[in-house]
């Protein structure tokens, strides 16, 4: 009895220094102004790397125009082309109708900042060092990053989408959400885009300002009952204003990321409650985009996609498959993904090829005929084969599945590993008592909603799954940002 | 800055004095040897009850054998009846295929010990005090909850089914977990089984015996892989000595609860690893217990029943319906259930009509022509007509849901609300940044997932809801064991 209450004491000792030295930091924070400076030979060796790229741009490239739109937080099972019977999206499942629609789609990460600094580079975002997600400077997240030494923007010297298409001619404008960084050398206008108009955090985030290009067009609290149809006014403005040339839009709504707030015309109207008036604000912001390209002329010249950034969060459907935002599990990063081109996409394709939001980098790109940057390694494949002829992805490719800049998790084929387990025992749960022990190996053929490990019956199956993971892991460890050069 | 420092310095402070006072509790908790005692004049009324209940036993009732086969933490989507594709359980399937599966089923709470306090009470969990899960006597958490006052096993005032159905001449035999305490005067045989083989616990908790009625048969750690075999072997042998009279056999198996362990036979068999292993088992037991029916010409006059005290754990699969054990999410308390009774149920039945595992008290009661006791609430309902004549259950009778002794949720008809929302965000979910609050409301006949809160569309339906939750907290706040007289 002495002894467990000395230990006890002990302990005590112990926490209430750890909370002097908290409350140091924590009063200390305001102090800290650290960011993270790029390299200036990478910023100088991006130039050199772009001027290369457009010295090869090969001018025969098809060069259509690219519209690729990102929802925000929108699940694997939240559109009626993917398998909804309460949200309706007329408007989205007419383009599915007309085009392709992909049912194993991965975004690059399962939350925000890194899913978007992955589609933007085509790199697994461990490469860009943003990982984790970012808050609006001064934030007490923001001022933690900053002592850790953490990246609280995306790194200067990351080629972007936008900056390569420029190579070759394109006009490019963003609408809607960022959260790459909220300052420079990290703007939206900073990396490749020529127009900007939206908001650079999460819509749950304070201060939240709308941004035209980097003036602030409406100081925070913005309205977010009107957002959806700003954005798409904005969109439509600007298509209209760049039609004549080839053009990429980058439009990333912020819903239906909590909080939600619909329309005055659509609240209350849906049947799946605010969700879904959330949602048929954004199916109509599509068709609008849709009806923006047809009213132009342009529409048979446009590649259209239309995904999300990672599963649903506390609302929302991630289907059939099994865990939401924020998990290893498949509702985590598998997203809806829809690709229009009529006349190029036939009408009504479904595949169940692999394909990630790291692939639309080189395969944009190579629509528009630029080369990838020969300086540093893009994960992403050339999946044109698979968008427009229906080839199948190769089994060998690895999906990786992070949490932060942990790698949880790999696919390849039917197979997934689970390196190690992280699964929530949920409320009163005694996960202290009997938790599961990793790795764990799922068929997703068999069994898509990830509930039965197969690990004894496939050791091979998963020690290969596992050495690629830990070839990964080295990789990183050895080239942090997978430099070539 | 030193205000931040002399409030952390004072946190520091009360932390030292917290750890204190828990290693004193600590060290002491051996020396506590605190049990609920009843109230005597209760224990005497349920002689008295009982008395009454067997003066008015009705002789002319078909007295059926009744079968129930609870399994632990198996799925809603753990069968192939149930829609696995990974699974294969042909013996399960079979019968249900000849007879009735429900897939609205629900046990009377998301985990063990409250569920099957639920099952052989026909009472919700919070009248019998018993909603949190017991631990073995000399545990760490049995301690605590001595300490705090609140049950470790079973009030024996409580009447089991096994004893009302000894009233009409039942022989009444359990094997399997019991989990409702693991001394008198709350064991198997203390509360109506005449005869008990199994674990007197889950089977990841220590030390963990098996008992054959009140002897320990085998010391622990017992041996896992043969458990299920030999519940068979018990559950074969004891139908073959009460085959000439009604019975009542509770046949609860520990597994697919982890940790788990397959027979020699079935090790590596199964394409769903060591979980379908395990389930390939109980399915063999399933049809080995099925045989025994027939080989002792009863199976004509046994009512067979299949079902489970919650969904699945870490592995195992809810199917189409939102979360796991522990949950309020449906896939909490949504469990298979199959009713299997040749010349009375006709094959191929399948139904969505509501029934809670309360209900099976009054249904078998009724069945075996034994009163319900009259000095105390009983929750169930007599769904007779439905298990046998497929007639709906009312809209208007309420389900349950819970987390430990708090009422969280209710269904009513289509209608589900979560009173107040609990959901973990998940890995690295900055679930601290944007929690959503409840309440939630569901429509399950349109979201069976429960993916769209339409609380705002339907306020008088949530409101209704909510209300019969707050009628249904007074009652037990004013009446906690819901005595009658």
């Amino acid at each position: 009895m002495i002894q467990g209450i000395a230990r006890w004491l002990g302990y005590g000792v112990l926490a209430i220094l750890a909370a002097g030295i908290l409350g140091a930091l924590y009063a200390g924070l305001k102090l800290v102004s650290y960011d993270q400076a790029e390299d200036r030979d990478r910023l100088e060796q991006k130039l050199v790397t772009l001027g290369k790229m457009s010295a090869r741009v090969d001018a025969s490239a098809p060069r259509p125009n690219f519209v690729v739109i990102f929802f925000d937080d929108l699940g694997y099972g939240d559109l009626g082309a993917f398998g909804s019977t309460a949200v309706e999206t007329p408007a989205i499942d007419r383009l599915a109708d007309e085009g392709l629609a992909l049912d194993h789609f991965y975004a690059a990460a399962s939350y925000c900042t890194p899913s978007r600094a992955g589609l933007l580079t085509g790199r697994w975002p461990a490469r860009t060092g943003l990982t984790h997600i970012v808050f609006p400077t001064g934030h007490i997240i923001d001022s933690g990053l900053r002592i850790m030494g953490l990246p609280v923007r995306l790194p200067a010297d990351e080629i972007l989408l936008p900056e390569a298409l420029r190579l070759a001619g394109y006009r490019t404008g963003m609408v809607g959400k960022w959260h790459l960084g909220d300052h420079s050398p990290s703007l939206p206008n900073d990396l490749g885009f020529e127009h900007y108009y939206g908001m650079l955090h999460s819509n749950d985030m304070v201060p939240l300002p709308v941004y035209r290009n980097k003036e602030i067009a409406e100081p925070a609290p913005a309205d977010q009952t009107t957002l959806t149809d700003r954005y798409t006014a904005e969109a439509v403005q600007w298509i209209a204003a760049n039609a004549d040339e080839p053009f990429f839009l980058y439009m990333a709504p912020n819903f239906p990321h909590i909080p939600l707030y619909a329309s005055a015309e659509q609240d209350g109207n849906s049947s799946a409650g605010l969700y879904g008036d959330v949602i048929a604000d954004l199916d109509r912001s599509v068709g609008a985009v849709m009806e923006a390209l047809r009213k132009f002329g342009v529409a048979d010249d446009t590649l259209l996609i239309i995904t999300s950034d990672n599963g649903p969060w506390y609302q929302g459907s991630a289907g059939a498959v099994r865990g939401r935002k924020n998990m290893v599990f498949e509702g985590g990063p598998r997203v809806p993904f829809i690709a229009h081109w009529p006349g190029r996409i036939a009408p009504e394709q479904r595949s169940d090829s692999v394909v990630t939001a790291l692939d639309l980098y080189p395969t944009l790109l190579s629509l528009a005929g630029v080369p990838l940057p020969e300086d540093r390694i893009i994960d992403g494949l050339d999946v044109r084969a698979t968008l427009l002829d229906g080839a199948p992805t190769p089994d060998t490719r690895p999906v990786y599945y992070w949490s932060g800049s942990s790698l949880l998790g790999v696919r390849m084929g039917p197979w997934k590993a689970h390196r190690r387990h992280r699964v929530s025992a949920g409320m009163s749960g005694p996960i202290i008592y009997a938790p599961e022990k990793g790795p764990w190996l799922f068929d997703l053929e068999r069994d898509p909603d990830e509930s039965y490990d197969v690990s004894q019956t496939r050791p091979a199956t998963l020690g290969r799954l596992l050495q690629n993971m830990t070839a990964f892991d080295n990789e990183v460890a050895e080239n942090p940002r997978g430099w070539i050069q």
